[in-house]
């Protein structure tokens, strides 16, 4: 077991790496390209790393599913830290290699959505063939199996290769959110910009569950960042949801919405309470009225007076 | 102050005296009849009697406002019984009267609705006159003042008058319900069957609020069994909700719900938990999965590990 | 049957009359007193009177239970207008009366909160009284059977007597709102500022049956001003909701509110749309995002489209 | 342009085609294998394909993401057909190899998690080797590159290799969904037993946009059978929603809840009414009281008649 290792989707020269060495931490861990998301968490379950960093978030080197499958099963994960990585390609070559010389061109198939544009306009005559990543795309183009790979601009030192064309990105603003996943502890204690993710099992056969679901939040005030449907493996229809919702599980009314979660659906797992990337407490919106940790207490107090008869 | 006297609508002969009857203490209490329901609920702020029984709901001798508006308003009380009575008039003449001679005929005007069917048909020609309460209309007819009387048939004596006709009720089933009213303390142990009221205020400026207050029971699988709206006096549309229950201020989906009423809305007042009339524990309807005490502990001890990073 | 004639709650004197003359139309009306809100709806559905006005929310008077009752109960009616009347009281007394002469102070009971604490303060030794009408109080105080009256300030002058105090209200801004009644016709046209009451009956077995009620309109959009509760006179815990919404039958989003209403409830009676007193069209809030009848319309587009295939 | 060709997700010997070939209609149509659920699709939008099979849900072999995107994003196609296949893989070898020879094995990547506690339990010592399909791995098996290719057992005479074992799959039941899309046109009559699925964008800057999403079908009583959240491609935070409803779009209740998504939402795309694989009408639970047909119409009639004055 090693408290200085941190894993990471790999190889070397993935975005998933830009996005860890932006973790100050970084420089004095040491960083180990992993194959895949399942392999990355195996070594932190296994004790052989402290921590991994996995794309969890419209990534565009997939990964998102496979994150999620491996937080809402397997052995218990816990989420620490998010990352958020703006994220643009350049078209990585062999130097000396122009852009009417490319007839084959790859990287991973989550990139194709993000340069797909880009390729119809300047590169129409050439075919997509997928890599295992994008770093992996850029070292079979240095081996000379393909003629051009779309990854960061980081990668080209990497392989020996060269930028053709940078900043090539058919959205605006497109980013990938990045989670440092480690064995289950303590979270780190509330900053006033925090997010907690859970996951969450419906019973199957309970049409309005889901709307429940989302009443238990709604209720106590708790806003939703984000709700993703994984299947569970368990036949057509069987869905658990992976749920990012805003505050931290010692904040009142993220705890009351947690344990009427539990309370109605048949599994609930936490999977973290971390504070939220580039956001700070002062541009957090306030929790709505009567939600706030003091309003729960005044509430407390009241109902225990009620109890007593002290009216 | 008296903690063996036991005020009540009167006066004497009423049905909210019958109701107070049934009740085992009432036979070592002494039973004062007052005018109105504030007088006899202020005898109980004030101390002159340890109790009051009033009418709540669907009453035939009035009461209703009276009783929601004493109880949202004015110095706290509890209600800590409920009694319910089934209703039916006995027409009340002076011996010797038959129907054809009765051109008047008296009873409080809350009476109107539940005899009107009955008049129509076998009185045609009477004239309604209105009474403070059945009571004192019998009484009326004992002075002469009028030719018949709609009461219990109880009141017969009391007013040396007889009942002509018994068994008079336009509605089948028609149940008055009481409430015993004393200064706020402890409520009894929960038995199983036990009912809450509470009376809420909603801020005046929020069209959902309703749909919110409501939310707070559903959500917490809290059962409604009565809401009524009361104006709070403060000018058009600003209503307070006097609802009944189902459950006990300790049972912890109540107070869960009391807690979120609490927090949103401007005043609550707990108004008593108390055993429901004519129903055992065996009858009530289990809570909803996942809204039952232990389902509660289960849910906080989960939360708490998860505070705690043992997932 | 005429048309000229109005019918109101009288006698001549009360709040409701000078409601009733604050209609313009009232000028070329003959205005019938009636003695209770049943006997003025009554006028009206037999033909005697086009119309009544009768208080139906706050009223110092009484009748609101009794408006309510007759509007869900009986052979139908509808609702054309309302009018907001501010209600202050005057203390009416014989000539030469002065404060410290008056042991006994009478009104009709629905007046008592609205003087309660001017009497404590000024009148603390007078016996209260309750008579049939704040106008019929006026008539006892000319008889010479009670000392003063509260009634409106106008009514001194019918009965020969003098005002001693006016303006006196406990609560600011008090306020009585009257509707006038006729028999069921097309509503008049939509003026941008409208209401639309409506009677709901609750199927008796099922504790959710408000909320989902409350979700037809909240899904809609529909904003609602007021719901009021009513016994349906067919036992304990057998209530109609008598509910008035923002907008007009003929208001896309209002109408398919009510068939929601219709196709959940067992009994749903529509009671209206008509303007709203005292707000222009510039006044209200523009229906919610999607709730226009223009959105209505360009959904009802893309959904027959869409059941083409023309998408 | 040929209406006698149905393009599928390739290559030959997929479990899509499998799924294709149950369609009785399949007997009299060229069956194109497409390389990628992208290219099965644009041949439909370019006319080369009448229509095509591809999985929607739970699969073993990819393609769930990428026909979601398709589905909502790119030219509109719709649903006609669902086709539900069980799955279970055979472990194909060449002829003669052993369990205990095969160091290498492969499949598409979405086929692991299926397997991979099979292969923990008898291929403990295998290496995995992600391929491009199910069937493309038997291939690559075929051509010496693997040892083994887990895959339906019917690939195994299509490229010369035997099933060592068979009947392996880690769930029980484990099945997937495919859909048979074509170019838009007026869906196939209701059958009563019926589909309709539909993509929704939210809002982004509206926490509470999910639920309400969720209560335009509940307030009508359409009960939703699968929900999955795809990102747009417009950054982090970002999603639609492929929901799948019951009832077809010609149903009442499921035309005005899509009125009502369409109302709110900024945007919403009809995907398709359809039979439900496996279902027939008498199986289907009939809709909520309140929310057939019939009760649709009544309300309508109702609301005619109450806008008339006909009450």
């Amino acid at each position: 077991m090693s408290a200085t290792r941190y894993a990471y989707l790999g190889p070397e020269g993935t975005f998933t790496e830009v996005a860890l060495r932006t973790l100050p931490e970084a420089a004095t861990r040491e960083l180990v390209p992993m194959l895949s998301v399942p392999a990355a968490l195996d070594a932190v379950r296994s004790g052989e790393a402290a921590a991994a960093l996995v794309p969890i978030e419209n990534s565009v080197e997939g990964g998102i599913s496979a994150t999620l499958d491996e937080l809402t099963g397997g052995e218990p994960l816990m989420i620490y830290r998010e990352v958020l990585l703006s994220i643009t390609f350049a078209l990585l070559v062999r130097p000396g290699t122009k852009l009417q010389d490319i007839k084959t061109v790859t990287a991973h198939p989550a990139a194709q959505p993000q340069v797909r544009n880009w390729m119809a306009a300047h590169l129409p005559q050439a075919a997509w063939e997928s890599a295992a990543s994008n770093a992996d795309g850029a070292r079979l183009v240095q081996e000379g199996r393909y003629d051009a790979a779309f990854a960061g601009e980081f990668a080209a030192a990497i392989y020996g290769l060269e930028p053709l064309v940078t900043e090539i990105h058919d959205a605006e603003n497109a980013q990938t959110r990045f989670v440092l996943v480690g064995r289950p502890a303590r979270p780190s204690a509330p900053t006033g910009a925090d997010k907690t993710s859970v996951a969450i099992w419906l019973g199957d056969d309970h049409p309005g569950a889901l709307l429940e679901l989302l009443q238990e939040f709604a209720v106590r005030g708790v806003n939703l960042m984000l709700i993703q449907s994984r299947p569970t493996g368990e036949g057509i229809g069987n869905y658990c949801f992976a749920v990012d919702a805003e505050g931290h599980i010692a904040d009142r009314r993220v705890g009351e919405a947690l344990m009427g979660l539990k309370r109605i659906c048949p599994k609930v797992r936490f999977l973290g309470s971390y504070p939220r990337a580039g956001v700070s407490a002062d541009e957090v919106t306030p929790p709505r009225a009567g939600t706030s940790d003091t309003a729960f207490t005044e509430a407390s107090d009241w109902l225990a007076r009620s109890q007593d008869g002290r009216i």
